[in-house]
């Protein structure tokens, strides 16, 4: 199994970042507006990608397997692209210097091929989005988001 | 052993992404402008880090093992921080839909922590300025690179 692991530090307490990882709202702020379900342990989120137009591009349906409030958001993907079911996505916080640190997780791929590296350099440009949302109060969810290559 | 992995896309000729990766003035322009050394497999880059003040953050040594033009550069790590020495750093360029994909790999580290998690977003974030220096003719290499959290 391969992970895809990144570290990126927000300029606000836990207690502010929390929201934007644990609810509905939040998560339609940085990743996709297209943001539905219910962020509660053993409920599901559906995340649906989709051109500026209303195409649908894609979709993950996450079940939510962990909420510690200011600690830790973890899901497993249920349905989606064939190499993400299964796969669990987590967000760890911890204060540190003013500012808190996000370690992001994205673990259990089978193949570290060029799905995976694409996925990768995809989630730092949503952790900037992230950051720019509670730092800044708008981030660049999708259809806004940064495009990375000829995938996205 | 572990691996970074990332996909980015760059609107322009491998022909013209390639001295961005092989030469000193092209590294210079999106990694970190203090490079110097040869860029000829079997010599050395030195990549060295400063704060805008001139302060020196940290430095990597790199010894170039393959340079194929327009196709891959691969480099290994001869001195720098403990977890990066005998790592591997690559770059491997394919043209597709009128860009060039660069698949950039980091290879060989031995834990999976908050260090890789960080070179990880990091790597992101210097590849963001390397398509930036060959779209737009600028980067932000170091010290005017993209911060990340609190260790850089």
């Amino acid at each position: 199994m391969f992970n895809i692991v990144h570290r990126i530090g927000i300029q606000a307490p836990a207690s502010r970042v929390y929201p934007a990882l644990s609810t509905i709202e939040g998560l339609a702020g940085w990743w996709t507006r297209d943001t539905t379900g219910q962020s509660k342990v053993g409920e599901s989120i559906a995340f649906t990608f989709r051109t500026k137009a209303g195409a649908e591009l894609g979709r993950f349906d996450m079940e939510v397997l962990e909420l510690s409030p200011g600690d830790r958001v973890r899901w497993r993907v249920k349905s989606g692209p064939a190499d993400w079911v299964g796969t669990e996505v987590s967000f760890a916080l911890a204060e540190q210097d003013g500012m808190t640190i996000v370690l992001f997780g994205h673990r259990g791929w089978r193949e570290q091929g060029e799905s995976m590296s694409h996925c990768s350099m995809k989630w730092a440009v949503f952790l900037l989005s992230l950051r720019d949302l509670v730092e800044k109060g708008a981030g660049q969810p999708c259809p806004d988001d940064v495009k990375i290559d000829n995938w996205n």
